[in-house]
């Protein structure tokens, strides 16, 4: 142990420093220390992270913020690697294969329940939407027609903002001042948790809650936001409190699921959640698994893959069970109502179509990449200027106000009727249209945003003018932008393919008035391709997407052309910025890492990777001496090691590995006072008691133990986990990525020649690392990494 | 390095032995070390595998053929670790980010190419297939109709017989005497492969030819057999031959994507031409990136899930674009003939089907696990007494006559007649039936089983009576489960198809009769679902299954069902045996890893799993002793290691380790002669030298050294991996696993506390611990390892 560290703790534990102690060098020789490091830990009590060798100061706040290089410090990784101790292998022995079996048969029924609440609380969402979109539409169409004879316009328009603003209200304060993690879509949020980052508080039920009631609220407040993001979210947390038998936030433990309370299980239930989310918000089982693989999942294996299909299945079913009877059709399970966004009939294609399908992916890449730019500058500015909470609010009902503002402004200017009967739209507004039509754009603003996009892929042809289509188009794209974001729960995948759906109709009608012969060119085909271009440019999913639009209009003829188009969008959007999730995670600092390492960082050895010096602990080690290490330090790894042989001409600072121990076991062996000198608590040590307390084990802060206690000691050898993989500290970059990322480690010990402890690689010591890409030119950039975000 | 070894070096090569070998230790103290293995090592040239530590002598060759419990030692692993040495760190430098750039475009176009060549070879089998078999049913329909009024019969029986005996007889003598990794579907080879397993000779261009006209052989000769698993096979040679822009068997270097040239990007290319197999064998481009991902590929991310995705995309454009025209349709790409199975109309399912549909998956899946089961016996029949070719070849022969004697006497026997103009059957045979009847086997009979299957698919109701399925149903399932395995190619999946296709219409002519006025219960829609019950209890996919099948029958509305019984028929399936790929890959004693180690393995210790003695070398290290060392041992790989002081007390056996070399690399390095004594040699030395011997490097008895130059010294430090991964003793054969198979390893160091070397694992050390499931029950065996299988 160096001296510096040392030092720190001498200055503060003084009297109950062991007499060990005398024992250690005073010099170090290791050429990885860095003694000035360890005095500014020695000052700042917080400071002692695993990435503080390389932090940098953020000299000006402002200019910092919504900065796209830097990573935030604040987030930690989830343990996927587990810990096979003593304890661990105890159990084994214990309950050997019966267990097994019985783990494995729990695991089943918990992605059926899963699968199950996901679906219910999507139908409960779906159908409150539904259910109070109606009255309050309907209300607003029989209220303008009613008052624009009279002149007195300004009525129905205060009521429509009204309405929009009371829900936006709720759902914002909710947002703002209950739970901030549940605004947004929540998929980043997933995406990070599913690739081992600790989002705080992602899983929590409060986050359900809140989630659920705001995306309620800003849908039927009108805003350009959807309910599939949210549903996605909710599946997660649905699936991480099912599997742990227990709600914290509750104080309620059912004792149930006990051996799955660990990081890795949980993890591989979220993944499930997320897939049966997917399942429940679009009715797209496969499509699920696809999404789960494709955005999140690292480490996958064939029996996850399996129970997430599973899961996704249930979900669907339940889903299209309760909603069959729900649309009065109770047990017709291909009742065609089902389909989210309406069943196609197939069409035909040609071959000479495909380029423009290319095209249109094209165009939708282009606008997918301005949609991310512009939605990014306008985060940049929220993380900058609009932080106190009521700011927040106002800025959700001010956008509320302002999408009742536009929509008005534009069913008013633009006088586009159409005969009744042709559109199924359920309240015709009239306005100023003649007996027996009805204003269209009307239609379009009076339905939910899903049911817009409903009635553009299906209307028949001629049910909109290029004009309305054209002004809806610039309108939704920008309000959509501004939307999301805000402090309110919705999605993009539904405003993202309305404005798709709108100017692929505009691109039919195009179309129609060069070729009128042509009978192929059906609108509903190419509202379906610019819908998909449009999401392709933003999100940049594709395999996924692919099939979730396959699936949720259920055609699948359709195929190949949709494809084509979301590849042709993802390359041109690639080329000029990078998905909305991914921009977002990076904007939030968090510590994603990608699926290979950078290029050419083969030359960048572990050494100069790893954070040092590395504070570490003997197998047996004194109580008050790891009481001040926790207090001192905000580590959560400690290699545990044979101390350095003194005698020993050549002194080695640190001792050879022999395990590692992660803070929480510390917290736990601490609370529960498991010291070699209290010996009868021994008994009834098994790895229960290291589970029961997770995930929110307690502050080192609540921990009190006496004077007396402090001088024993723990023997950490059963508790370790004996052999974690370490790398040596000439291994390059690329190959120390590699074993960290295949194995979902958190803490990855780095060795000198023999086997001695001198550094600690961490995953945002990896993250660090990233590929720079800009317009086709590569490169390797280093993040700066910062407390302040 | 122990005095064993060394004294068989010493034997053979006394005057080139270095005098630096006087300095080794003359005992060895480590506990590990094995002598007697090494005695046997001296006495059988081949006998050092890694494995020899437990290597099993199997006394009665005769009983143990056909064990499920032994691993053949003869398969190698795939280097899927790149390896980083000092020549790559070279090139990186040199060459830098605009070969990076260079290289992906240049993937991107391989794999379009794969998915090119792929589907064009899928075309010309499909149309071969369907012109030779036009005209052979033609002709045998003619002639039963012409034959049978003059009572004369047995004219068109022996023509029948004929003509399935000269295919398959050509067939059979191709894949007997010219290429016998030829037989079967390949898809088992091809699951080996993408596991990391080196499968001799699975990816040449001399398999592919075989593979392709065999098949065309088999489907035309009238076998039981399809065309898919081949095609699937195909895609992966194809894969493997474009990718390496060479081929050695034609001796024909292109000099292009030489950079490709090893096993860790021809493996990912393999993965993108499997899955345009099966997007040109069903015309299912997801369908076949789940295929990839379901059946093989371990090491997954998402780029490379994309051009896999990009590969079976342009696979199945192109197939689509050909088969239009072929079709008559030209660029109508929406042509419903373009779906393999035949396209479905959406029909009706109500909620009270569910659990009929489990019922039929269970029955599936009990079909599927006898089938296997019978199908594991025959095999084991033909690995012990069916070994000489030419047995093999009458074997298959008698098949196809058997075959046409089956199909013969049902037509015979079954009068089942039909008014014409009912069936879409090209060549209706009138046999006994009156004019204006055709005879309902003779149309099943008489065309190849893919159109079979769409017959049963779609025929309107009352096609078919009872008793022709029925009898159809028992001889298809024992002829298809006679013929898989034959030496010849064809695959599975559509004579399965069939089978579950006829029983599926057998169920819904019994509901029926028992529901006569329920309407939902359409022949079509049960006979996929049967043909999905029974090809999901044959082979234990699901989700690629059910994506396929919805892909080559254009109808996703019957996803849940589809899923539902999937998932049935492998759980009872599973319950009784493992899938037939499996089975197939444990009778030949591939040591394919699982997925995730077996349960209650982490009281097992790396030391006890690992082999042991190790051939070690030196960082400088003389020429004539690797050669001798290359020439005594098999090893593959061997660890570079400082060797042990001698003038410390304590004496270690083995140095510390500095690095990995690979058998391959050490080829390379005495044929270019790559020695510190000729230096003029090494300034043209790149990392290209090495990959341009890549795949078929020298034997070590073509090189052939002058004494002076095996008194030579080579340095090894620029050659080998400088920082393999490595693991402590003590490290559990879980983490072990995980490890292993997470990154794709071929050799694991095992290193004591100080970072020597004291044994190696590779993957049959790993893949001798196999999980042990029956009838529920959980545990784990340890398998045999035998050369002589």
């Amino acid at each position: 142990m160096p001296e510096s560290i040392n030092s720190v703790y001498t200055d503060e534990t003084e009297h109950q420093r062991p007499t060990r102690f005398q024992n250690l060098p005073s010099t170090s020789s290791v050429n990885y220390e860095d003694t000035d490091d360890s005095v500014i830990a020695s000052n700042e009590e917080t400071t002692l992270l695993s990435s503080a060798r390389r932090r940098v100061e953020v000299n000006n706040e402002k200019v910092d913020i919504g900065s796209l290089n830097i990573l935030s410090a604040k987030y930690e990784s989830l343990d996927y690697d587990t810990c096979e101790n003593h304890l661990l292998l105890d159990e084994d022995r214990k309950k050997g294969y019966r267990f097994i079996v019985k783990k494995n048969i729990a695991r089943w029924f918990i992605f059926l329940l899963i699968g199950m609440f996901t679906a219910l609380l999507a139908c409960i969402i779906d159908i409150l939407i539904e259910e109070l979109s109606e009255i309050k539409y309907a209300k607003l169409s029989k209220s303008v027609d009613q008052y624009v004879t009279q002149g007195k316009l300004y009525i129905p328009y205060f009521l429509w903002a009204l309405y929009n603003v009371i829900p936006v209200l709720i759902g914002s304060i909710l947002v703002a001042y209950v739970e901030p993690i549940a605004a947004g879509s929540g998929i980043p949020q997933v995406k990070c948790y599913l690739n081992g980052v600790k989002v705080p508080r992602v899983v929590r039920i409060r986050t359900l809650f809140v989630k659920s009631v705001g995306v309620i609220c800003s849908v039927v407040g009108g805003l350009a936001g959807g309910k599939e993001g949210p549903m996605i979210h909710s599946g997660a947390v649905i699936a991480a409190g099912i599997s742990q038998g227990k709600s914290t936030s509750l104080k309620k433990d059912f004792k149930i699921f006990r051996y799955f309370r660990d990081d890795h299980e949980k993890r591989d239930f979220v993944s499930g959640g997320a897939a049966a989310g997917v399942a429940a918000a679009f009715g797209a089982p496969v499509g699920g698994v696809l999404f789960s693989l494709e955005e999140g999942t690292s480490f996958w294996n064939q029996s996850l893959t399996w129970k997430t299909f599973f899961a996704s299945v249930i979900s669907t079913f339940t889903l299209n069970v309760v909603l069959s009877a729900y649309h009065g059709a109770p047990g017709n399970l291909s009742y065609p109502g089902l389909f989210t966004l309406g069943q196609y009939q197939s069409f035909n294609y040609s071959l000479l179509e495909l380029p423009l399908f290319i095209i249109m992916g094209s165009i939708g890449g282009l606008l997918g990449a301005l949609w991310n730019h512009i939605n990014y500058k306008i985060t940049v500015f929220r993380m900058r200027y609009i932080r106190p909470r009521w700011l927040k609010v106002i800025e959700a009902c001010l956008v509320a106000i302002v999408t009742a503002t536009l929509g008005f402004l534009l069913m008013f200017l633009i006088n586009d009727c159409r005969p009744l009967g042709q559109d199924p739209t359920k309240y015709p507004t009239q306005l100023y249209c003649t007996d027996g039509e009805y204003n269209v754009l009307a239609s379009i603003w009076f339905q939910t945003p899903e049911a817009s996009v409903r009635s553009l892929f299906h209307d028949p042809p001629n049910t909109h003018n290029a004009l309305s289509l054209g002004a809806f188009v610039i309108v939704y794209f920008f309000l959509a932008s501004w939307t999301f974001g805000l402090a309110s729960s919705n999605g993009l995948f539904i405003p993202t393919l309305l404005t798709g759906a709108a100017w692929g109709r505009l691109v039919s009608i195009g179309l129609y008035n060069i070729f009128p012969d042509l009978n192929i060119i059906h609108p509903g085909k190419y509202a379906l391709i610019g819908a998909a271009a449009q999401l392709g440019g933003v999100v940049r999913m594709t395999i996924s997407l692919t099939v979730i639009l396959m699936e949720c209009t259920g055609n699948i003829t359709f195929a190949l052309p949709l494809i084509i188009t979301l590849i042709a969008a993802k390359w041109t959007g690639d080329f000029f910025n990078e998905g909305i999730y991914d921009t977002l995670i990076q904007l939030s600092g968090v510590p994603l890492l990608p699926w290979e390492p950078p290029p050419l960082v083969r030359n960048i050895y572990a050494s100069e990777v790893m954070s040092h010096p590395v504070v570490t602990l003997k197998c047996v080690e004194n109580v008050g001496h790891i009481l001040e290490l926790l207090k001192l330090t905000t580590y959560n790894g400690f290699p545990v090691v044979d101390p350095p042989l003194t005698d020993q001409k050549e002194v080695t600072t640190y001792g050879r590995i022999r395990g590692l121990i992660l803070r929480s076991q510390l917290l736990v062996i601490l609370n529960k006072k498991l010291f070699n000198e209290i010996s009868d608590e021994w008994e009834h040590t098994t790895a229960e008691v290291f589970r029961d307390q997770y995930p929110r084990y307690l502050e080192i802060s609540e921990i009190s133990l006496t004077e007396e206690e402090k001088t024993y000691f723990i023997d950490l050898r059963p508790f370790m986990n004996p052999s974690p993989y370490t790398v040596l500290h000439s291994t390059s970059l690329s190959r120390t990525f590699r074993l960290f990322r295949g194995l979902g480690l958190r803490h990855l010990p780095i060795v000198n020649d023999t086997n001695e402890v001198i550094g600690m690689i961490t995953r945002k010591d990896l993250a660090r690392y990233r590929v720079w890409k800009h317009q086709g030119r590569l490169g390797v950039e280093e993040l700066l990494i910062s407390k302040e975000i």
